[in-house]
């Protein structure tokens, strides 16, 4: 007897299952139940198709070299039936049958299965917010959102404008992609930052350079209500009073698990509001698998589970139930460390393990903490900006997580952050890495190192840091501490902080001393464009007798605030 | 009473040493002495100066802000003294001093020391060829080398032709500096391929990308004779009997460690030819460390000791013996993977760990491997393609190495890698990794993810590859299997391997069952553009009772043969 495999959902955890299932067993039969008409959508691909990178939406569902995957195509190439349009209304798991409707003939039928898949993804949150029904409010979720949205924006004459209702990652990759495409837009956030995922001062370089693009964002502020006219948005006013007009508005606050099937049925739905698996991706019910943006998973970082709707994790996990769904519990699916990453303009943002604010909402208490800014390559290769800020683990030096923000590769310093984090590595572990060098790639010591060596500095007592955070705090309490630009003149010239500096350029400072306050004890704090030069300065006033000298860490390149 | 610390050596390990202990101890008095006249010189970017990337020299020796870094920048701003266009001559290791003499004034004299680093570099390796001393015939080692070299190149109207001695790293790059520069050019190596961290097919590729850009390559051959006229090159004979006319040579066949001045005075050179060192970069003299290409360090996959002469690694050592020679031993540097990368034209090229050749050197007999070809991000965000070949232990699933080339971003697909080999991953740690995935970056499972679950497919034997050197070799012995080309019409009729295959497009193969041989046992291979519809035609015909299917790893994509 053939197995009967059944996956409800098609969108990226659904056809890994169904397709891998067909790798392992060429006997099976394989059903697909989607509720929408498209499979296989390449979601995050939405922005960049709304944002104009490319017009033609069946790129989004369509194999490497141009096959749309349609259920012709899982049936031809893949002898898979997927039946779209079709939503499965019930488990009935005494019986192994699902009861599935046909959305466009109502037509109702039951499938049984001896093994069933269960990738319901996620569906976007809609605030009860008064007039969030009118016409020209979307989100950003389906290929037909997208397909909508792209029709909204297209280039008609007219100028438009729009509100971006969150400013989490896919509220920015809209912001981008409405931008691109002409709409001038507002970002609108509840919390006082864009990108949850950074912390506050590396959020804020990137909101700097999403406002430098033109589009207005604003934080600490809520929509309050959708105003309409003849049925479509004509504004948007917010809790602080403020009312933006526009043509448009996406909402994009973030998504919940499509587990009511599931529930329904008595499949556990663990305390985050997903679907409940084991690292075999399995259920409560040994025969039902669960997969994707439904599911809650494992953080390898906290050991605590969550929610992570991602693509790149769906398709993982796709392939890991397929295999035990076939062989039985051979493969496991340990977790996720959480990195993320997108591109915002010029800029690339991402983050992998823990930022500061995560750690201390874990319980942390004993942090070290390092922000570092290096250009991505030597400057004769035409070098970019890479500000990063790192955590470890003081008392062990266990590393635990890298944000990253700048023009420059970002992703491959994630990357490696994101390697050294599914290594459990420490500091020592990563003072030493044999990375890929030459001068198109990177400087001789990778960026990713040379901010480990900072980190260690800083952990060795060689070097006391401050950040851009805790000295505006303590300028904002009134301290005034004497604040050390070392860069060169000409430097100086063209930009600075303006908060009452000195400017000693470094070469001079060897000659300079008089011009240092004579008090030792005073607490003097040192920077340049990046802080390398801040550093050298610092040990030599220390060297000098002064006690409290502190490095301002990243130095200008990261300093969130407004300078002149 | 200061320390005092003395460097031998000024190029790139040596002037970490000197600002790190400068960094640790304000007080000490630090000497360097540099046999050229410049210092801390970016070597690995001279072929991009060469090349036309940039064209003033000076920012080889500049800091990310454009100070030089020359005797003035390191007084005043580090107060370090360095004496250059001055020799090292001896070691006095009883009175713990050292003979130097000024090269220009002929001056000698004696510095003492408290701990002395030694970090002598390389010298190129010159062949005892007839000819070699020929005006014209170069090398591209030093700073006055790469400045030479472009005034030789220097646009004057006259098409000049070069010629290229040795096809490794630096040979390939100095090969593409000069067809950059407009300088027609051949790359003549001794053994059967280029780039010989590479195995042989995957060098292969990037030859022939090369020659595309209009360079010759000659494999196994030599140079017999450099032929001048005047004194000045004329042509090059080669071993085979061929002449090449030419204009200039560059002779680039390796590096070796500069040891005597250590091995005069006793200090211990280990077995491949370098300084022996402890993993605190320490001499058999607790008072001398050395540092850089003059040193044999440890290989971390095999164990062995290994001359590695790379910039990073350089830097790397000289960091920790600066902090050893200050506080005592508190630094390990551990070793070294094997990661190198090199751009070449369009591609990017490069290996970390074990090839499959360096894996049968060091006695590996138990190897699983897989070639893998994808492009390096969704098709609609302007994909391009990498090509890796990946290797494990077969009993372990350990992973052993990885070797990418191609046009899309091999760098980060590399540092992954090299991160998995630097926490000592298996197969099982790299199924599920969490990178950083959004289109702009990479596709929803990364290429690096996806060749570990080819090379896991493999391991568990789901499939059965066949590498292209492997197919080659059958039908060079006169085999002819089945070859199944399962792409489209239009695909095959722009490009074909032409090798007698057969084509049935995937979609049409299960209605297609009468068109392949009848005979169950028939070695069949299935190969698509980059067999990802290999693999799964080869597992349909698993299903049809084919005995003898396997996939043609990497495709047409990694095809280095000449097809039509």
């Amino acid at each position: 007897m053939n197995q009967r495999y059944v996956i409800i959902g098609g969108s990226a955890a659904g056809p890994k299952v169904a397709s891998k299932i067909r790798r392992l067993d060429q006997n099976a039969e394989i059903v697909i139940v989607q509720k929408s008409k498209n499979l296989s959508m390449a979601s995050c691909g939405y922005p960049y198709f709304v944002g104009g990178v490319f017009d033609n939406p069946t790129l989004l569902v369509a194999t490497p070299t141009g096959a749309p995957r349609n259920p012709g195509f899982f049936s031809k190439v893949k002898g898979i039936t997927a039946y779209v349009e079709t939503e499965a209304t019930a488990i009935d798991r005494e019986n192994k049958r699902i009861s599935i409707k046909n959305l466009v003939s109502g037509e109702v039928q039951e499938i049984p299965y001896d093994k069933l898949a269960v990738t319901t993804g996620a569906e976007p949150i809609k605030p009860p917010i008064e007039g969030i029904n009118l016409d020209g409010i979307k989100t950003l979720h389906s290929l037909e959102d997208a397909v909508a949205l792209k029709e909204m924006v297209k280039n008609d004459g007219s100028k438009k404008k729009a509100v971006v209702v969150g400013g989490g990652l896919i509220g920015i990759e809209t912001c981008e992609a409405l931008q691109l495409a002409g709409v001038q837009n507002t970002v609108v956030e509840m919390l006082d930052q864009v990108l949850p995922f950074l912390d506050w001062e590396m959020a804020k370089l990137v909101e700097n350079h999403i406002k430098s693009k033109g589009v207005e964002v604003l934080t600490q502020d809520g929509v309050k209500k959708f105003h309409g006219k003849d049925g479509h948005i004509v504004s948007v006013e917010l809790q602080s009073g403020k009312i933006i007009e526009c043509d448009m508005a996406v909402v994009s606050i973030g998504v919940k698990p499509r587990t009511k099937l599931a529930g329904d049925c008595g499949i556990v739905i663990g305390t985050k509001g997903g679907i409940q698996v084991n690292r075999f991706m399995q259920t409560n019910d040994p025969d039902i698998y669960a997969a994707g943006d439904c599911v809650e998973v494992t953080n390898l970082i906290t050991h605590e589970k969550q929610l992570w709707p991602m693509g790149d994790a769906a398709n993982l996990q796709g392939r890991v139930a397929a295999q035990n769904m076939v062989y039985g519990n051979i493969e496991e699916y340990e977790g996720f460390i959480g990195t993320g990453i997108c591109k915002v303009f010029d800029f690339t943002a991402g983050s992998t393990g823990l930022s500061e604010k995560m750690a201390q909402r874990e319980g942390y208490e004993n942090i070290i903490k390092v922000t570092h800014a290096a250009p991505d390559k030597p400057g004769f290769m035409g070098a970019k900006p890479v500000i990063m800020k790192l955590l470890a683990v003081k008392t062990t030096g266990k590393f635990l997580g890298l944000q990253a923000v700048g023009t420059g590769d970002v992703a491959k310093r994630l990357t490696t952050a994101a390697m050294a984090l599914h290594g459990r590595m420490c500091i020592s572990h990563l003072t030493n890495l044999d990375l890929p060098y030459a001068p198109p790639f990177s400087p001789a010591i990778d960026n990713f190192i040379t901010a480990i060596h900072v980190l260690e500095n800083k952990w060795r007592n060689y070097m006391v840091g401050i950040s851009c955070v805790e000295l505006k705090e303590k300028m904002d309490q009134g301290e005034q501490p004497f604040l050390l630009d070392v860069r060169g003149e000409d430097e100086y010239k063209v930009l600075r902080l303006g908060i009452g500096e000195t400017l000693i350029p470094l070469g001079k400072l060897r000659t300079s001393l008089d011009l240092l306050p004579q008090d030792k004890k005073t607490e003097i704090v040192t920077y340049c464009k990046i802080s390398l030069r801040g550093y050298e300065a610092a040990i030599f006033l220390n060297s000098q007798g002064y006690e409290n000298v502190k490095v301002l860490e990243g130095g200008i390149v990261a300093w969130p605030y407004p300078h002149e």
